[in-house]
């Protein structure tokens, strides 16, 4: 992409109503723009690190074994009528009344409309397993939003959904989900650590969140840091396999949110050497809540011995929107966001220092179609923006390397590579450089 | 993907709400389920044919130089008081009031909030021309929703928007989403066909139609037959370069909806024996409507001369999810529908005619590990339905091969394949199957 042709407004001051560095990052970086309170459009630059998050969400879901499919934003009041939820939810569903006077909401989660699916088609356990997902916009109607996309009003989410005849069955699937949600945000360059959970309003009485760490996260957690860590499953693991290792594995050590911590078992359990406090981001949860929404809904599959029995259910989310957030809440500095190599919404920046100088617009030209080729998805500002005003919004943007090809370098064969996460540089020729940043 | 473990609740019975050949499909061939009305869900299959759709879009956008932002479903009223639309546009926009009285709509088109994010951050005839495009959900609370995806309330658009400092400029930009349009219907395997339109309560004065032509069309059209043999640009078609020629070949022969249709005109135009009266569909609209919004929503750009004016827009959609319906209206029989190899949700059907024998399924095993390298996403039958059941729902589903793999035909070291679109079928040697299918 040609940064002149782009649509990238950077502000060059801190907006004053950002009170946290992703929320006042991606505004200045020209990714984000609030439309209502709570509610954002997602500028060109936002919108590639959201598809990104996106795509490593659903390649781990499919990895799992997860069906991909889509319900839609809003619902009828009349199917949380039957889970009992309708009431239950409160100020922070949004209740809409159409042209017809139906009572419907923007959906804040599908476990009612998910089981209305699964109970229309499915009613033997040879059907079973199955895991059915979706990314989609959802609506919690926030008294107070802020913090940007950590505290949205509308807001991406992957959920999936896990149908079993028995509970043992429905344990497996959970664990499945469980070693899907450790790689994914592994592939982002985050250390996640599920830590048990309150199940809260989704129910039931296994629960984890998957919380990232960040010394600006919204609540303090305390761990044994041994779990920083533990391996995390490749991408050849056996999810047909028993997963009870790899869960035992990332549960018997410490770990909790401030609102659960137990500061008695925590000295007891871990080493004081071992302890860690520090800040967390929730990026994800795992329920399974057995048949608490199958059984009032009369979501039944016929077992082996011909008798039904309500299904036995988990959910899964992840926040997708979140995530691009709690990124840039892990991985940020001064001068502005430190993407991860497999989140940068660009691979490379090339700085083109004289732009209209055959021999700097050639270099640049012979270096984009290169690093193209290779996939790296060069971003190539040839505005006419002074020097100083590149690169600073180079290390706003924070994609992982910056090329710099100016008329002096180039005299003596020479270009300039930066790697923004660490401010290493190199003088090199071009062709290295290129291959240097390919490597 | 293994159908065992995959989600297609096919029904055997035509559902009775269904009164067009595209709903009924997609109902029967479990791709869409209803939630409410002109609301669904989109089961599995529907989904892979919704992404690809999607995607094709995406690229040609992309390759026209369209830039991809993603604006949020909800809005304000009050930015579309700003436009006047507000009151103008009646029952049909969705009114929401948030838990702090505010009021708010699901978006039904987006040209205010997109004039709202141009004129905040572009201000120079510098930055132009821009092409700003997004995919997301739309709602139109239609007062009778039917014919299932073809007119749904919930339903997925792209819509881009062109930014251009004079009309010349706006006309060229229209121009290029105009190619694009050709590009994009074509490589659905669709035959679209551009025709001048009223523009509405879109607004301006130059706008056309796409229609595809279909049996089961939903309304008349008026056409010289020649355009069904004009040159769709390739993929090599510069957009830089002035594209009148090519929008000049695709609007001089008469072409007309029952809506705009004048007999005169076509009967002096067009020679008797290449008129051609059919049936079509709405698969897509441009409009140039100069400043229609960015005069009063005060989007000015300062010129070369210093002087501020207005910005010329325009906006271009297609109905995503509608071209799913479009796309089966137009290539279906009375067995099923009937995929275009590029929007097909597989690319191949294995039938295994007998799961559990070892050698049918060694060989279906070999199949489907060497049709998923190849890349043609081969969906392999591996239940215990009997062939007959297993043949109606390859039908159904509509797949471009089918590959049928049983004990007799392995006996001869042969299996069959038919090809769906013809009935063609061939028997031949596993190998030599695969290499036809990937050919």
């Amino acid at each position: 992409m040609r940064l002149s042709r782009y649509f990238l407004p950077v502000l060059k001051q801190n907006p004053s109503e950002a009170q946290i560095a992703s929320h006042r990052l991606m505004l200045r970086a020209g990714m984000l723009r609030q439309e209502a309170a709570g509610i954002y459009a997602w500028l060109p630059l936002g919108h590639r690190v959201l598809k990104k998050v996106e795509q490593i969400v659903r390649e781990e879901m499919d990895r799992a074994g997860a069906i991909e499919l889509l319900m839609p934003t809003l619902q009828l009041a009349d199917l949380w009528r039957e889970s009992g939820r309708y009431d239950d939810y409160g100020a922070e569903m949004l209740r809409i009344t159409d042209r017809h006077d139906r009572e419907m909401l923007y959906g804040p989660t599908n476990e009612e409309m998910i089981t209305e699916i699964f109970r229309a088609y499915v009613h033997s356990y040879k059907d079973l397993p199955k895991n059915l997902y979706h990314i989609q916009w959802k609506f919690r109607d926030e008294q107070r939003p802020r913090f940007g996309v950590m505290r949205g009003r509308e807001f991406l989410m992957k959920d999936a959904y896990s149908f079993d005849l028995t509970e043992a069955a429905g344990r497996a699937s959970y664990n499945q989900m469980f070693v899907a949600y450790l790689r994914c945000f592994s592939r982002m360059g985050l250390k996640a650590i599920p830590m048990k959970a309150e199940s809260g309003p989704i129910g039931g009485d296994l629960s984890h969140e998957f919380i990232v760490l960040a010394q600006t996260g919204e609540s303090a957690v305390f761990l044994d840091k041994r779990m920083l860590d533990l391996p995390v499953p490749g991408e050849d693991v056996d999810y047909g396999a028993d997963l009870t290792p790899i869960l035992d594995e990332w549960t018997h050590l410490y770990a909790a949110t401030e609102d659960v911590h137990d500061a008695e078992r925590y000295e007891r359990e871990t080493p004081e050497a071992e302890r860690l406090t520090a800040r967390g981001i929730e990026v994800g949860q795992t329920f399974f809540f057995g048949d608490k929404y199958s059984r009032p809904m009369k979501a039944n599959v016929q077992g082996p011995d011909g008798v039904d029995t309500a299904v036995q259910m988990g959910s899964y989310g992840v926040g997708v929107s979140r995530l691009v957030g709690a990124i840039i809440e892990a991985s940020h500095d001064d001068a502005g966001i430190i993407w991860p190599d497999p989140m940068a919404p660009f691979g490379v920046g090339i700085v083109n220092l004289r732009p209209g100088d055959p021999e700097v617009d050639e270099a640049c030209e012979r270096a984009y179609a290169a690093l193209t080729a290779a996939g790296k998805e060069p971003l190539l500002d040839d505005t006419a923006e002074r020097p100083g005003g590149k690169f600073a919004t180079m290390d706003l943007i924070g994609l992982p390397w910056q090329l710099i090809i100016g008329p002096r370098g180039l005299a003596d064969g020479v270009v300039e590579i930066k790697r923004r996460a660490t401010g290493d540089r190199q003088t090199l020729p071009l062709a290295a450089a290129v291959r240097t940043i390919c490597e």
